[in-house]
């Protein structure tokens, strides 16, 4: 186990009708903010009016900016940072997915910034300052309603980059999980994906003997893997609902890398994918997760065979473990499809001209991965199996 | 599930050594601190060396109260707000185990008070100011290094109460477990089944659809049973330390009881051996628990059948499920025998003349736990059980 620190002071505030408490837990910190959102969800479910309402009735003035895209976009990060600047605003509340939270989070570091805020994402700064953010919470699958990362498309590449800091963990999260009955079977399976990737991309480590993260890992996976066929046919379950929304942020509120490396080299290569063909960030996960473990599992065998032993009840051969191996990739790669997502670049509809630009752009600041070091042939090798 | 509100920001600093780090955490919140200790372990152990170091280096002024005895006493904790109120001080260090961490979250609560102290603890009234409390732990066991409780006994009963409040949790608890090796089998062995209990009183629950929590907890004891055998047998085995000390602090930090009632009748029945008897509150739960199970199973037989499965690898019988159940709940007896603790009251030495006492004191307050309701009658026959 390595050395670590471990602090997510995130408090969460989860179950049915949370977002009455918005307006109170807001006022804690201030009466005048952003309120930032999405494309208008929010305001298609009632959520908007509920929120609007506690806002009110606690005596928090707020200015809105709505329209945080999927991916979203460095534009209006300046925009928020602009406004908040203007209106001298010091706290944002985001009420949306990982995209509006993520770009809240932006705002955040960029307000009480000198330079241009793309400074952060391009390592030419590290954040000193952020204003306080808060989340409702729409769409289980970032984890950004604890995380201590974000992650924004600059246009101008376009370049989709994050960064990391404690200074953004946001103060509260109220999460709902009836808010998520509205969720499309795309959307739920894309947040599914994107939830497990966090989870897998912990897992996958050169770390030895981390006992304890690696049974909280496989408890979170078969969790998310048992109530997400539930999810998708019977969208108004609530308990199954419950479980996926809790279980998205256990993936990535760091309590499961705790005493161990994580890999992210699967991040890095999705990244470039849905920069360039914007599509979800979880459906470029489903794809390239299995053919980055055909890449690698050969690193650590007995790592990939108790993934599928304890993850996917694959029986172990112990005469042929990588026979185990293979057959839990290829239930992973099988509970993708099961669940309605692509599995193939061919079959998400993107072309296979420009993966020799996508392996040199992932790999723009050097190697990636800790499980295994990947360089730009190496990325390019994975792009290539995950044709179709 | 239930609605839950979880709200944990301890910062946890973990590994080799990290009490060099206590200067500088400690100066973040004050200048002038008690330094709160037990009955000098930390002294022949040279951590009591290292951390008094460190406090120099960073500045940080102190007075010393050490003392603290296992099941710690009010009359000390009355010395420590005399003397926190005397010298201005305003935060607390403990440095020791579970019994001097509560003893300075009692003093911090004590403090602020204009009544005594006892109060919070016979219900008359709650905490609403505490000084902030910092932690260098060195038994895993209590989970107090992150938990909001904490448990004193008043020697005028002697009464053994506990209370629960946000504002005790500490502030950063260090946490190395090289620390640990000095610990003897007994102390090793008792801390493992109070962590143990603590995630059962959780698992133990009356509320339904709770797969993540459950896997969560049982992810926790698989670690503590397979490692428990390596640190009593080698105790200098810096990985098997590492995952009994982080899992103690998973064990009781409230995230495997988000959305779901625990028991807690256990840790009631055993208060009173130890209060009565001063065993160890650990060696008290390995006793107490198994034949608590064995009066309430039959509640919820499919539960203590998934306990026995998934934590015990019991085969399940499907046609029944009781054999099942009782063949878990055996091996989590053989168990707690195997790592040399006692089973029943007459291996602990512990007479049966006061059982009817203990009895009543457990339920003062009214009949104890959750998962079944146990009356002043019930405990009595689990002590009887208990008698061996």
């Amino acid at each position: 186990m390595e050395n670590f620190v471990f602090h997510n002071p995130t408090k969460i505030i989860f179950g049915r009708n949370t977002e009455e408490k918005v307006g109170e837990e807001t006022a804690r910190f201030s009466r005048k903010i952003l309120f930032h959102y999405g494309q208008g969800s929010i305001k298609r479910i009632g959520l908007y009016d509920r929120v609007v309402e506690s806002l009110k009735k606690a005596g928090v003035e707020f200015i809105e900016l709505g329209g945080v895209q999927p991916n979203p976009r460095l534009k209006l990060v300046e925009k928020g940072i602009e406004i908040c600047r203007k209106e001298k605003i010091d706290f944002i509340l985001a009420v949306g997915g990982g995209s509006a939270i993520d770009s809240a989070k932006a705002i955040a570091v960029g307000v009480p910034y000198e330079g241009h805020v793309w400074d952060f994402f391009e390592r030419r700064a590290q954040p000193e300052k952020a204003l306080p953010v808060g989340v409702v919470l729409t769409i289980p699958a970032a984890g950004s309603e604890s995380s201590a990362s974000a992650v924004i498309t600059n246009e101008a590449g376009p370049y989709k980059r994050g960064i990391y800091s404690l200074l953004i963990r946001p103060k509260f999260a109220i999460m709902n999980p009836e808010v998520t009955f509205s969720l499309s079977p795309y959307q739920t399976a894309c947040g599914i994906a994107d939830m497990m990737a966090h989870v897998m991309e912990r897992y996958f480590t050169p770390t030895k003997n981390v006992e304890l993260t690696d049974r909280l890992c496989e408890a979170t996976l078969k969790t998310i893997i048992n109530n997400a066929p539930v999810v998708i046919k019977e969208p108004d379950n609530y308990d199954a609902r419950a479980e996926i929304m809790w279980a998205s942020t256990i993936a990535h509120n760091d309590l499961l890398s705790t005493g161990r490396i994580g890999d992210w080299a699967t991040h890095a290569i999705e990244h470039e994918l849905s920069a360039l063909y914007d599509i979800p960030h979880g459906a470029g996960l489903a794809i390239l997760f299995p053919y980055w473990m055909l890449y690698v599992y050969k690193k650590d065998v007995e790592r990939f065979a108790q993934f599928a032993s304890r993850v996917w009840n694959v029986e172990v051969n112990f005469r042929d473990l990588e026979s185990t191996v293979l057959e839990g990739i290829e239930r992973l790669k099988s509970f993708f499809k099961s669940i309605g997502l692509p599995t193939t670049l061919k079959e998400a509809n993107i072309p296979d001209d420009r993966l020799e630009e996508m392996a040199e752009k992932a790999t723009w600041a050097g190697p990636i991965g800790n499980f295994v070091k990947l360089e730009k042939e190496d990325v390019l090798r994975i792009y290539q199996m995950a044709r179709g």
